[in-house]
């Protein structure tokens, strides 16, 4: 049996195999993870709350056959170390927020997403640290790689956690670019499912239209062993992706059943990208170009609004969601977060349904792009994780597709010009979202010069 | 001024305009609510937790001009005592989502909606009986027409309490026919929202792709301040609404000024609508045939597929929402929603991707219906509110529109065999809600012989 302190590294995808195979326990896992937080934390702080004697015991009952109505069949992340951000309703950890105004808070309840996670098996060791109420004011969470670096928000927790070997999988949410941003910041894979495929009870709600449920890992499989317990749907497990990587129904909208039609979409704000996220741009295209048919994705002139939009969507859903934080706790929120309801909430609500209107004729158009495109090679930041703790990065590259609701996975494969990571976002058509990850796998392997 | 104990069978809007001309005080509209709940309450069972002295103090501070920021503004809802579904969230009410697993449950915050209402100077009277989980196990409400019959459900307390004179206007939610049923079934009108229109923070999900936050009042102006509230978009205002009922930006699609198209929906389910619904429609079309154009919506085929799908989809999204109380609290659930959680969890993810699938291309359909039709008259109910109290009546000819998502309005007009409450809604295009208000009102004064 290997020692406990060695097996944090692994991938959960090659955890859950080697759990499988009873090669390692929950047990061992879930000590090598504490080890490793242990050792780290107090740099990295990642955890809002955590509990370790609580997730020990979880531990143990799996490895002693823990006899749960979903452990015999699906049990898909049995044993797997789990965090979720502190924005997830927990019955048994506080859920703060990330603001004062709900410290100390004990829902009743699990969030329906770390209900799932743990009816599949996942041992929940903690609550990650979120920014303030899912916005923009940072926690405490610094970067793994370079302590003096912001982590990304607002799942910092969730995205320096799994980067740094303290959790196998994060659970983590996105409304403009929280799931992508700390993915490619930490250097991990973050999946962002398709708007209203992942059930969101008990989780914060920020934006009515936006918010999305999905999570981190250190892989495409990892990630997509997560993403099948969310989702529901089989279809995104490794067993079902098509050895070519295209699906059976693609049939006549594949060129060639072993060619991934890649469309190339660095988007309207691609002068805005940053030396970094250039250079790796350049190095996917070498990289991709000979193994699959790239080609310019014809964005629709309207996409150039969309970053703008998403900004006028989420502060107006923002201010009403929370209304009561803005109205009744007006003094202990953030002045940044503040004047971003302030900014919502004055405008009224016939704009707000003219710029939907505007975002769905726009998600039109860019749907029938999947015609000629398997998925969407997109950039995911400026470039590394910016210097500083007090900001969380720009989310301008994510905030197009999160108003469009569009699936997405964040796949890092090189580092910046000062050793951080960097990577690219694939995007997929709504609801393909397991089109994506079978895809993702293949694109992730090539960036990263394996096939 | 008016005998407090007068007063609370006004009509939200009559009220409004009452208090605003300082005719009233809410001190005084409050007080003939709440001896109208002292009265009736032990017969009704509107209400699952209730504070007479903390709505008082309210009241009491709005009359004293009480200076929250919105009271200068759009105070639309000052002095109006409000009820709220035992599913919404409250910071000082108890929120036990009918159910004796969060029973005594204490939330931190107001629900989105509740916030709202009360900077829009709504004064909160109590939480009204939903039943389970906002399912179909009953809650304790009767009907006020006839204590022996089902006040409908699953928004039983708020429905009854509005028909009764308990509170002018009341928040609720449909994920089946929790909104329209109960209207229709107590003789009150209910709004239920465009799909997404409306923040669902805070308010207990059952469905992620269905659930929806609406009301009820006694008339359409009524209804339409609160909705106008709820979506933040003042042209769902009578002040907004066209001298016609045709909005000017109607342009080319209506066929003129003056005439307003209706198309007629009976649905494919229409061989189940008792005589009551039957005799209603005949009396609807008599009414309207003189006075507005009224033509067969020729609804798509797959629209006799939706009754089903939609039973499938919130099944599943049911067992996925509520999914810790599914496997956490199975013991503490009633048998036939144990029942229909289980159904839910055997539902594969990607057969729900289908079903979803198959909902939207249909969506895509009816909506082209609305270059033919302003709005869409359609049955509410099979008849008449059933006799007992174990089952709050069929769902089926709501489930349909809630599956597509589109915004309808019940409007009770006439009566069943039996005396009780019969009537039909108006249904209209996605997103434009405040249409839908411009033509209730006007079919509603038709319907009932007022124009």
């Amino acid at each position: 049996m290997t020692p406990h302190t060695d097996l944090h590294p692994l991938d959960a995808w090659e955890a859950a195999q080697r759990l499988a195979r009873r090669e390692i326990t929950a047990e061992a896992l879930l000590r090598s993870c504490l080890a490793r937080i242990a050792e780290r934390e107090p740099q990295v702080q990642a955890f809002a709350a955590l509990d370790a004697e609580a997730a020990l015991a979880q531990a143990r009952a799996i490895d002693a056959g823990w006899g749960g109505p979903e452990t015999s069949g699906s049990a898909l992340l049995r044993g797997l170390p789990l965090g979720a951000k502190d924005i997830f309703d927990t019955a048994d950890l506080p859920t703060a927020c990330g603001s004062p105004i709900h410290a100390g808070q004990r829902p009743r309840a699990d969030a329906a997403a770390v209900a799932l996670c743990r009816a599949a098996g996942a041992v929940l060791v903690g609550k990650t640290v979120t920014s303030e109420l899912a916005n923009m004011t940072a926690g405490p969470t610094r970067n793994p790689h370079r302590l003096t670096h912001t982590p990304g928000g607002s799942s910092s927790g969730s995205a320096a956690a799994v980067a740094d070997g303290m959790l196998m999988l994060a659970l983590g949410t996105q409304t403009a670019g929280s799931l992508i941003r700390p993915a490619a910041f930490c250097g991990v894979v973050a999946y962002k499912p398709s708007v209203g495929r992942v059930p969101r009870a008990g989780v914060k709600s920020v934006s009515e239209s936006m918010d999305v449920v999905g999570g981190f890992a250190r892989s495409v499989r990892g990630a997509a062993l997560l993403g099948a317990v969310l989702t529901g749907d089989a279809r995104l497990l490794p067993s079902a992706w098509p050895a070519d990587g295209a699906s059976e129904e693609a049939g006549g909208r594949s060129a060639g059943a072993a060619t991934l039609r890649i469309g190339l979409a660095p988007t309207p704000d691609w002068p805005q990208a940053g030396p970094d996220t250039q250079r790796a741009w350049d190095e996917a295209l070498r990289r991709l170009g000979p193994r699959a048919r790239c080609e310019d994705a014809a964005l629709p002139p309207a996409f150039a609004r969309l970053a703008a939009l998403q900004q006028a969507v989420m502060a107006h859903e923002a201010a009403r969601a929370l209304a009561w934080e803005h109205r009744q706790q007006r003094d202990r929120l953030s002045e940044p977060l503040r004047a971003l309801l302030d900014q919502g909430a004055a405008i009224p609500g016939e704009r707000h349904a003219a710029h939907q209107a505007e975002a769905r004729a726009c998600a039109a158009e860019v749907d029938a792009l999947f015609a000629n495109h398997d998925v969407l090679l997109a950039p995911s930041t400026l470039g590394e994780a910016p210097a500083g703790l007090a900001h969380t990065g720009d989310p301008l590259f994510c905030r197009a597709w999160s108003l469009l609701g569009l699936p997405s996975l964040h796949l890092p494969f090189t580092q910046g010009a000062s050793g951080l990571p960097v990577g690219l976002q694939l995007v997929g058509r709504h609801g393909e979202d397991h089109r994506l990850f079978a895809a993702a796998d293949r694109v992730h392997a090539w960036l990263r010069g394996e096939a």
